[in-house]
């Protein structure tokens, strides 16, 4: 196999994702696995990236790296930029000094907002991949996950973003709260419906609506699926109402993986939103690409 | 010591609080542990009861129990009784058979509503006690906890009832979630009423609240003790939000304990709420009463 030309990272708190790059600009490889940050003091970040492909590596390796190895916690904090600005490249990333000369690792940063304050550090490279594609795209873009994040993209620029905790919330209300008890890993895409029209109807009733999926299992049987289905739409419908300034009268592209996106896209029909799904994948490796032809271009 | 001539217990999920009683209505004794439903199975529960008082029975002894001990998973099911309805008393109660001849358990039942499904055990017994104390009451009793419950009491019934998980969620997102690396033990009262108001205005942005309180911190350098009394304040604020068919207009007696009570009366406050306090633990107890005394009436 030959050797990358350069090295695309996504470290998230959770997971890594790594691509070995031809100078064509194909991946030659791709790995992935569970050491994100959340698992990694700072000293260890290098010995992991030699540990996985320090013997792929010939000469000096341009290595780019987004996401949370850039946190305060991380590898090594690279700053904040405040919005609105294009998605940052290579330009705009820190160096890293590494212990293995044949490492050049730059982390870009993440994204700021000082009212309301909020932060993004990763999806804005999912933001710049997405650009890099579609550049005269003037719309928002909805980016699900644990924490989901909606961006108002212009002009190639993010101009504002809200972030939204909708991921987790299901998660721990799922797993960790009274509501374990209620619910399954099934589905039932009328509760879904119904919940999402429930939430935007009433946000404020959320916290009473969320108990009531305990209640209807006791008192009505609920089933575990409908349970699921409808804690996810309360929750997802809540998200809904919030961002209605994001999503009325755009047009959404919801970034992310297929499951998760299409979720999030019938929530969106129910309101009649203008939306469609691009990969999630396909867009951080863009990003990491349109920020490594930066670093091509200068030198 | 004297033997008790009844045994009063609140028995929850995570608390176990009981009373031995004198003829003349006196605590003689009372005991207060973490052997909670949560931890028990079905057969453990008589166990836990004579182990703490089995030295102290002489005769045939009526304990009259409240809470999750009546739940599915408990000692034994006490089915729900829907409202409207008195709080139920011990003609309500199911019996357990026990191996101790000196035991004769009862266990009330709790609440359930239809639509909106609800349902409740233990606040049961605490809205009666407080009902024997103020039998002419007729408002709404708000009692705070892991799940609040607000009711609405006319005529000695429980007209209707709603509850909320704020207390849960305020633990999950405090603990659990990306917003622990932003609170501390600390409070800041400012902090806590803007976040009322700031929720009651907009209950829908709850969601991209949440996050910026994390972002805050990040951005602005906001204190842990602003970020945690700003998370209460969120969640309180939602609740009432949801909750105001309940207060608006009407008298609100908050039951709880201290701390707790004191958060949601400050909360009420900001609302111009006609609002005051009683002990949570004063009012269960009284509940327990009562209902024994529904027993000796009959016998």
């Amino acid at each position: 196999m030959s050797n990358p030309e350069w090295v695309a990272v996504d470290w998230g708190t959770t997971h890594l994702r790594l691509w070995l790059m031809s100078a064509q600009g194909d991946v030659l490889e791709r790995l992935d696995n569970a050491q994100g940050m959340g698992a990694l003091a700072p000293v260890e970040f290098e010995q992991v990236l030699t540990g996985l492909i320090g013997d792929r590596l010939s000469g000096v390796t341009p290595v780019v790296v987004c996401g949370m190895a850039g946190a305060r916690q991380g590898w090594q904090e690279a700053p904040y930029v405040p919005v609105p600005c294009v998605p940052p490249g290579a330009r705009d990333a820190i160096r890293v000094t590494t212990a293995d000369p044949r490492l050049d690792v730059y982390i870009l940063p993440g994204l700021s907002q000082a009212q309301p304050a909020d932060v993004m550090r990763g999806e804005e490279t999912q933001i710049g991949g997405f650009i890099s594609q579609e550049p005269d795209f003037d719309g928002v873009l909805c980016l699900p996950g644990t924490h989901c994040k909606w961006a108002h993209i212009s002009a190639r620029e993010v101009v504002s973003f809200r972030t939204f905790m909708t991921g987790e919330l299901f998660s721990l209300l799922g797993t960790q709260s009274v509501l374990r008890h209620s619910v399954s890993d099934g589905w039932d895409a009328d509760a879904f419906e119904t919940a999402v029209n429930d939430a935007m109807a009433r946000p404020a009733g959320i916290g009473a609506e969320l108990f009531s999926i305990r209640a209807a299992g006791l008192v009505h049987d609920q089933s575990p699926d409908v349970a699921r289905a409808r804690l996810s739409g309360l929750l997802i419908g809540l998200e809904l109402a919030a961002a209605r300034p994001y999503w009325l009268g755009q047009e959404v592209v919801v970034l992310g993986a297929d499951g998760l996106s299409d979720i999030y896209l019938n929530a969106l029909k129910t309101q009649s939103v203008w939306c469609r799904a691009a990969s999630g994948e396909d867009t951080v490796l863009n990003g990491l690409k349109a920020a490594y032809a930066q670093l091509k271009a200068d030198t």
